[in-house]
């Protein structure tokens, strides 16, 4: 296997398509999003990303073991522009290794024919909060205003050391190719995984970009999540046994 | 010195080969496993691999120092299929290295004819059991099948986080090269060398392969390990003095 | 993108100018100094360096995100030698990025008609402390006997362990290339940002390569500092809660 | 700067020589040893080898910069074999710069027609220790044969672990070169520099290769390091405060 691999799975024509990259972040905001997107739209998966650089390891579900890898799935939504998604569970171990995948993921949007990229994240606040606001980046001023026109918000000193990890470099390996790129980062407390920070990214996006989902399976999810909270808070004294899908973010 | 060397010390023609494999991992299970298989058959030595990945160091025994490699052994037993015996006493070091250690002994397996792989090692409790279990992974739904009809377990949400390391790089690098794979993972503690998992492992090996084995040394060995452990729970005020046979594997 | 890009913004001759590197180290004396002479003086970017060796992100100033790099600004001062500034936020994240970033940031110099390097940087004492001297290392005995002239301090065993990361690279890759080279290590604690070190150092530059600064803005900040390290000490108790712009630093 | 760098300084004919390698590991043992052997016979500069592979920086002595790197000096004493020492301050600082920079080592030892290679190290006791055994490892049996015939000891399983850093390579890569090796290892306690173990290891590599050294300066030192470890056993109490030459070896 060579250092980055791209395996083409099917043959999907886009049209004028937006990336919207979803991989693991801080809250998992990014990957709940694109994987809500991917469960409400009518998707094809398109290409699947193998890399050196991505944990050596294969996942296992019903017996079945799969490589590490990214995915890219096409998605034509009756409403909206197309949109192809790329999703996964790891992004790359070591240093080089981001930078060389981010490359390869924008080679892939590049021979889609992406002509906008997202880039879905969290920022962490450090502490539980009530009001979800989603701050943005951009490459191009036009890019920036069209984010301020529909709500995302651009404060000073935030995010508090830039972005880190593929959502910056496909900002900044983007505008090296010339494609405008935007990164929407959801305000979530860092400490757990975070649906309905996943639920106000995806409202942004939905203004942005014109898809039409529902919002009820991550609604649902908050909910859990709040149950989940409610228990460790009550636990504090002896050791806290949260359930196995409670567990299912922590490492 | 190259990235990967591949020394072939004997030429021999095996039939239609498995490849089985057992570098050190959790419980030391697949190697145990492994090393049990070259004590118990006859084997000879057929290739030795080098690698920039494994650790810099050499062993030494009886005074002869041993630059860091791993061993493919070939048993051609009179009952079942000739094996092809990875063994070893290291991984490789990084991620790359991982990937490409892996396709280094993928390439060694084609050049022998390997047709299935078996990749065997230790799924980690937390803690000490009675009962071992098999559990499994596969790349490919027939050999999922096998599995399951000699006793091999498959259950949700296990391994949690998959198969990490050269166990999973080798399912997950056969199929790239359309090899059928498996994963044979025994139950244990995590925290102690487990020739009880390793026997299970092999006898559930034996009924897909169908080697002969004996297996009083592992369960002399087992009985030892439960020795060690009565002793580390009777030391439980002071600090734990064990032998060096008992540190074996610790570190 | 390549391992090292160099991506020139401007075409502007320099005459014999020397290379004044600040980059983030001990103390940030450097990158204070190399950011002040910015402030202070004319500058005109030249180039950027852009490598897989930094870390992997961007940078957010008023929404706008700009990839990892480091700058090259040409200062021709009416007073003095004309200076090639290199500054920036990052230095490189690994061992062999170390080396091949510097090598790309000498190649730049070349190309430009560098011919002395001065390297800038903190030397930790571990306390706080009063007087400010400036300690020195050179490639070449004519630009030691420079430095002892204008009161650069050259003791015993200091700096013990040498000069690490990029500014002991530019002498040590300097030499190779037959270009004069020297570093001058302002005095500080080591635990916080030091703008009278950063003084105490430009002072010293600025008699060797003869421009003309104003030091009011690194007085003010000095002064802030000395604020912080009073509200610390005061805070003994408590947790500490600086306030961000007291952070700045810290991480 | 390539990724090795072998830097020739001087052109001198070495008759049959061995290489004796003192890069700093376990009590700075062979370094100390290497060390001595340079001052205690003439030699002569006769290679310099540069890795961006070692640690990124320069060391700095009487304000004069040098670039990190490792030397070999040519040795022709009036009694017993020619000798190339290679000395230094550094080790590579990652597994894959390991094996290189062990193979760039013995290049040069190839070029100037080494026939042996001796590798000199520490094995950690623990503790602090009164008599100094030297233990052996080989790659050959006539070498190993030659080791007790002077008094090397080899223990069942010792070292354990086996030899990890350039000292075991140098025993792993010269085999497959087909030069014979040997690793001399002077027990000590692993804590501090240990100049009585250093000698213990030069009195049997004297008998294997015949130079004559006077052992009065290590005899000094050792003294010196004996009253460090009575100043820090009477000092238990409150925070030791040892010399700056007492800290000449930790860190």
């Amino acid at each position: 296997m060579d250092e980055f691999e791209i395996e083409w799975v099917a043959d999907v024509d886009l049209d004028a398509p937006v990336l919207v990259e979803g991989l693991p972040g801080v809250g998992h905001v990014g990957k709940l999003a694109a994987e809500h997107l991917l469960e409400e739209l009518e998707s094809e998966l398109l290409a699947r990303v193998y890399s050196q650089h991505f944990p050596p390891q294969v996942s296992v579900e019903d017996g079945h073991a799969e490589l590490a890898n990214a995915e890219f799935h096409a998605v034509t939504p009756d409403e909206g522009q197309d949109v192809l998604v790329l999703s996964g569970d790891h992004q790359a171990q070591d240093n080089v290794g981001h930078y060389g995948l981010t490359d390869a993921f924008l080679d892939v949007a590049e021979e889609v024919g992406v002509e906008t990229v997202y880039a879905l994240g969290g920022v962490p606040t450090g502490e539980l909060i009530e009001e979800y606001d989603v701050l943005g980046a951009a490459t191009v001023e036009s890019l920036t205003d069209e984010l301020e026109d529909v709500g995302v918000e651009f404060r000073d000193n935030e995010p508090a050391g830039g972005i880190v990890g593929v959502s910056g470099l496909l900002l900044g390996l983007s505008e090296r190719r010339d494609v405008p790129a935007a990164c929407l980062m959801g305000e979530t407390s860092g400490y757990l995984v975070d649906p309905k920070s996943a639920q106000a990214v995806l409202e942004i996006l939905q203004d942005l970009i014109g898809f039409d989902v529902d919002y009820a399976s991550l609604e649902e999810r908050a909910e859990e999540m709040e149950e989940v909270v409610r228990k460790i808070q009550e636990m504090e004294q002896g050791p806290a046994t949260p359930s196995d899908e409670d567990l299912r973010y922590i490492g």
